[in-house]
């Protein structure tokens, strides 16, 4: 079993034209064949959870490496490589609020993809800027998680805009959350991004990750441009 | 009763300087006798939630706005107008991740502070932008959730260095969040700030909140530069 946690400290991107950047880096990896799945979501929606519950369903089928970005610390990367046994790398941002296809780029040299299939980019915790910066990704999956509320779409309207894949995370807690009502969740997203595919899932207790991993080795095995 | 929404469009500051701006901002309302309160937060989190709470129980002490900052949507303006009955104006930050001095200061105008006392401004539900401004306000009071996970102040460390007061808040759901500990929490919000007064509450069910509201009692009625 291979684990293996590094830490780099990412430099802000010194090129203009991230979109230019991120439709090279997204060409590369389709040529290299790897996928790579830009994960994002407010701080505590259970990124790193759903990561863990993912790998583990997946890696039977691909060899898979996990991306870590935060501010501070190495706890996600630690504990993903912990719990799935692969290649994970921690990234610090250096107090950056998102990653950008550059920084992008740096993780993966570091997590060397010659021997991968699907790479995982745990975004920052953070709804607003990481929607604003192409990462280069296949896909882009966001989680909003039952606490936070149904109203989310209404507030952050470009993450839901630019996600292919939304989970409605922590479904186990929707006794507790009287408040959140899922069909008008469903509905807020939709009003933002009626062709988003949207999953219930508790990444706790596992309910709904079978069908999120269907739909991703699916869209895995035909990644072409 | 006083029930006033209005929706203003920021324009983001032309001036460099913030700290300065702020600086000045923060000078003027103590001159006019207006205690200003900056609230942070991850989204859903529970600021408005806290904020109708805090409102309900200073409300017979003191005069009280809130500004309300959302990329888009007006459902927290209404909502806090509605439980409360104070003055609250909507701003929408055009897409921006945070608030400025100059940005506030255009939301003080809109609400009119010459009748108030208080002024509540609940930030861009967001854990990294919002700390790196400088709002004017005289208090920095951010919430971190239960079901956010206890590491937070790990991952995101500016927001609990410059927030003098934190709230930790849906203590009601501890039982169902097992893998938070409360204790380990205030270990790590004293790791990153020892100076911070902590508060435990739930919004939901107001426990705690009486405790916040003397506190911040005590801060408005001893507001001098």
């Amino acid at each position: 079993m291979i684990m293996k946690v590094k830490t780099i400290t990412l430099n802000k991107s010194v090129f203009e034209g991230n979109d230019r950047e991120a439709a090279a880096l997204r060409e590369y990896l389709c040529g290299e064949g790897v996928f790579l799945v830009n994960v994002m979501s407010s701080p505590g929606a259970g990124k790193t959870t759903t990561l863990v519950q993912l790998v583990n369903n997946l890696k039977a089928n691909f060899r898979i490496g996990v991306l870590e970005a935060d501010i501070d610390s190495d706890v996600d990367a630690v504990r993903v490589a912990a719990a799935t046994g692969v290649k994970s790398v921690q990234l610090h941002t250096g107090g950056m609020c998102h990653l950008d296809a550059a920084m992008t780029k740096q993780g993966l040299d570091e997590l060397d993809i010659s021997d991968l299939d699907v790479v995982f980019l745990e975004n920052v915790g953070n709804l607003v800027c990481p929607a604003e910066f192409d990462t280069g990704a296949h896909l882009n999956m966001m989680i909003l998680s039952v606490p936070e509320g149904d109203d989310k779409p209404l507030k952050y309207p470009l993450v839901f805009e630019r996600s292919q894949l939304v989970l409605i995370n922590k479904i186990d807690t929707l006794p507790y959350f009287g408040n959140f009502d899922i069909d008008r969740c469903h509905k807020n997203i939709a009003f933002r991004n009626k062709d988003a595919v949207v999953c219930d899932i508790s990444a706790k207790t596992g309910e709904g990750i079978d069908a999120v991993a269907e739909f991703l080795k699916n869209k895995a095995a035909n990644n072409k441009m």
